[in-house]
């Protein structure tokens, strides 16, 4: 029997050649190219334009770093137990980057997808967002803990979009569903980072499932920096002596 | 009993600000800085200059993709087993970033920085390189399976320091090892793609354990890249069924 | 701020005394207890009957082993390439216990479950049992690739559950859809291990979820047993060899 | 190119029959033989005696469960973050057993091995072991925070050696080892619980490297457990809440 071929497009190497996506990876990128170019060429199979690399490394950047969060505490305590495997407590972090923080991401930037697929087939925007808002009974990329009455990050992102003219058709639902929300809830829900970055994947052409990879990336590097801190300065003995003190045993 | 404090230095937020590393996140760096800048600086506390900058994204893109390497299959396979959880197949393929292929970059970053404190001691190079390549059953950053009579990333980055002027005492000292496995060995070993990135942490001031950190991010956006692929064009059945045609049972 | 508290009802310790879910470890247990009742008791909080553990022992033996299978093949490279950390390799080969492969087992049990239930409720079995299958594209717990005409492993487990008295509603309920099955598609499906499997967890009456913590303590003691075979006889090498082999980059 | 082949003695499957080691899965074990049993069966090729199964069990379940440590902490948190994954949970919680608290079980093995073929060899018992002690900085499977004069588990353990007849050499070497730190600090240090395990270990004549295995099935049940009280009675949330109060971000 015959073996099934693997095929791929994304890199092949010989001897004295690394191909990456059709280009030179030691001639024509090695000291030329960003990493966030050179990550969305590995995506997309296309460079990014000025205007579109900003745009996606100020999404990577937006979700890099949010203190000591669940993530960030068990890749401490990981690496605490486990220092002969570095990423071992990477790992361990990035398995927390499910749907219930980055879920939202994703389906704030298929909420916004099919909302400009519907209007373009001629249905009116504000009559579509209003039935999105009636229908859900969580609205992905709206409200925060702590941030208002704004959350920050939405609003700088926001303002990169117009300024590099990404500010299209996705945007512009989104704000029809943040002005649905005044409608329906009586007041109006402030847009968060995940819906914000919703929007800008959208914004840019990318998949929702394109937001995921974006923030695992981006998580990598927030927590290899609380790892690299750990190292320096350890906090994971003195967590789980914090957490032990509250724990009560009911027999 | 008084909780102990857990105290870290990278971030901070409130209602309406984000400081990393002192820096206003919204006001200062989105739209402003790429990702490589952010997680230098996030790594380093520092903000790095032009010529840091090139050479660390340049470090980054070099380890990014290596073909469908044993990371890869384990995030495909578990991909395909476990698609309601894209983070589980990133972690599958990051736990392989181990000391078999990772291990020699910061093994080769410890021995140039080992050889250049012995030099800066008063001790000759020569003689010091020398030594090394005597009492190492296995020296980290030489040689390759594919690539000869070089390995191309390695000529491509030390062109890049030599051009941002970061070609070192670090960068002499891997030179003079080099040199040595030629009078060792009765032939010079090539310096692999590895080796080269030790010495390039090593020019950046950088501690070796940091290009552990490099490269799991790195390694990050690659495997998100070939997730991205396995979800349009699947392989993944196909590797199990060309893996299960050879497997032998032997009682 | 007082801080909350964090209530268990699993264990306890003290100076000379660790109590396990109401019971002492070290005078009760230790000596006395195997591993299937003690897990037992960890899960529900109460021993096993002779007959509920013989069955819940068989129900995990049966997922132990199921040869080089993606969760396999995943765990042998991630070893290989990071041999420092075997709770790596395993880590990496349980990410794969996902949807694919247990989530029929989940989604048998609860078939079952709600059949019973609807039955019990004063609807007819054999309508709710063809309702099902009519309704579903995928039927959990039917069908296999290899095995046939019947599941050994659901022959054995549904032997067991009669000899022990376990043979009740849920079992009924599974082989009325499967007598559905021949009504809507004109041939008999056949019922395999996961299907199987879904109904003995259901007979011992846990919850779906239960099914899959079985599954991945016993698919981990799988892959510590191909770990150990592959330090003594590696074939990961191998494996990457024969993807390799196969792989095609398409430009 | 031929392919290479890929041997395993572990199974095979056709239509009818499953074998594992060599057994009939199906007409045989099911319903037969324990889970302990089948552990043993599938690491070591061997069924065990009586004797041999009470000790496994016994080290399994010695391992399963130690509080609400930072294993347990990770596993919930990453729960908490994506519940659509337990299998991630547990990945995660895994990654913790490390060289930090499981590495004394493997190193106490390897010393009471080392200490046994070198008594055998000739050497004196007590020479060894005080030479041992000297040299250690830190000797594997000694002292604990919580448990004293003795840890409980190490009584149960060894007296259950000794009534199965497996109070051996290693046995008898851990003590020498235990009377030199007599010598050594002035005061004995008490055997804990991994390095009793060491000894039961190495009593049933497995390799160190094997108690990692053990030590990771028994954990996976634990975490498994955890996860089961999770569902029920989440404390992630308040997990995160208590850690948070405690942070202090240190420009």
């Amino acid at each position: 029997m015959s073996s099934p071929s693997l095929p791929t497009n994304i890199a092949t190497a010989d001897e004295q050649n690394i191909t990456v996506r059709g280009r030179d990876l030691t001639r024509e990128m090695m000291g030329e190219t960003s990493f966030g170019e050179f990550f969305y060429l590995h995506l997309t199979g296309e460079m990014p334009t000025e205007s579109e690399l900003r745009i996606f490394d100020t999404l990577l950047i937006t979700v890099v770093e949010h203190g000591v969060t669940p993530s960030v505490i068990a890749a401490r305590l990981t690496y605490d137990s486990a220092p002969e495997a570095v990423q071992g407590a990477v790992a361990s972090g990035l398995l927390g980057a499910g749907s219930t923080f980055l879920g939202s991401m994703e389906n704030a930037a298929e909420m916004v997808q099919e909302g400009v697929k519907r209007t373009a087939n001629g249905e009116d925007a504000t009559a579509v967002a209003l039935e999105m808002v009636e229908k859900r009974e969580r609205l992905p990329g709206f409200g925060h803990p702590l941030h208002e009455p704004t959350d920050p990050r939405t609003d700088a992102l926001f303002e990169l979009l117009e300024k590099e003219g990404f500010d299209g058709d996705y945007l512009a639902f989104m704000r029809a569903v943040q002005a649905a929300t005044e409608e329906v809830y009586g007041t109006e829900l402030l847009i968060n980072a995940t819906g914000a970055i919703g929007v800008g994947i959208s914004e840019l052409g990318l998949d929702p499932i394109v937001g995921r990879g974006i923030a695992l990336v981006a998580r990598s590097a927030g927590l290899v920096g609380h790892l690299n801190e750990e190292i320096e300065q350890p906090m994971a003995r003195d967590i789980w002596a914090v957490v032990e003190d509250n724990v009560e045993y009911q027999s």
